[in-house]
């Protein structure tokens, strides 16, 4: 059973524009960071942030936090990145996505993939708000910058 | 040679708004779920809703259906995803977006990745209505919600 | 230090529409055909084109090119595909890029991802104008259409 809040409720309210609505499917790790970096810019900015997180980037959400897997193809860098991360001092994806929610970001998980991994609001931390289905997200996704990561 | 079709044939009206454009060029297997979800979502709330496929991703829409490949980083995780999408009666992502297309959305084949793969509009399945240029899809997302997958 | 010109010399006016902004963040080597595809068909029909480069893909738009890897799932089929674009004579993607920049396109390095690779203007080819934040990107991409490649 997947538990589904009203949209109305959490869903910033619609003023066509000013808006950027990212779908969250990528499950690598590198994917989390453009995700923080889009969702605290486009908050800091004053923009609407909605964050709909689908697919296996759904366990980087849950309170038993999985080890989210580096792209074949660059994992011998994820070292060097991981220092360069450190060295610009730039701040954990779940932190930027944090920070995006202090200034008004939400973040919902897809509800049909919820069902599909037998997953309820209670598995996720708490950086998400809620269980919505995706044509809730589309509808309110109208008129803003739209972002498949 | 490439067959095709007059664009103003197989789009539907340009409204400015109320529409969702996806780039489909991710080719592994995973990716065509959330495709389908976003054309069968944005079609059932009355939306226009066009699918233009490049890249490898043309080679899941042929006659001759090849096998997807699931992203290396998550292959030992696909026979617990294809579990839960049946447990969860996830239509398979070639009838959501037939359903889709039932419900007005068009999916077209981008016509340079058709020349650079010899593929014309005879190689594809009935899922694909016409083999188009980039620029005529750009030209017709204009206004919508696009989304690159 | 990361060397950041004024966004607004850089950015084509602001006309809220008309307008296509890719987030290029892929690093694999299939994804930088769309990218040229995207940007160069754009740039043809007149509309505005910005590119906002980072993560990985930043490796390829250096002066010392990186060779960009294929995706994993796909590394058999890099000869076959090499060979249908050079025969269907698909220009380079460099060339694509720099056709879309004299018709008027921009293309611009991700200032966080810069420091975080250690690089600066200096480091890139002629084809990046400036090294500018995801908050400028986000706000100029505003009433366009918008892709994370």
């Amino acid at each position: 059973m997947v538990t589904t809040t009203e949209a109305a409720e959490v869903f910033a309210p619609q003023r066509g524009g000013n808006k950027v609505s990212i779908v969250m499917f990528g499950g690598t790790a590198d994917k989390f960071i453009p995700l923080g970096v889009l969702a605290q810019a486009g908050a800091a900015m004053g923009m609407e942030v909605d964050i709909f997180v689908t697919g296996f980037a759904l366990l980087a959400f849950t309170k038993e936090r999985h080890e989210l897997p580096f792209p074949a193809e660059f994992a011998e860098m994820a070292p060097a990145l991981a220092e360069g991360m450190a060295r610009a001092k730039v701040a954990p994806w779940e932190d930027m996505v944090r920070q995006a929610k202090e200034l008004g970001a939400h973040v919902h998980a897809c509800s049909m993939m919820c069902e599909v991994m037998g997953l309820t609001l209670e598995d996720f931390d708490d950086l998400v708000d809620d269980v919505v289905g995706a044509a809730t997200f589309l509808q309110h996704a109208e008129g803003g910058e739209t972002y498949f990561v």
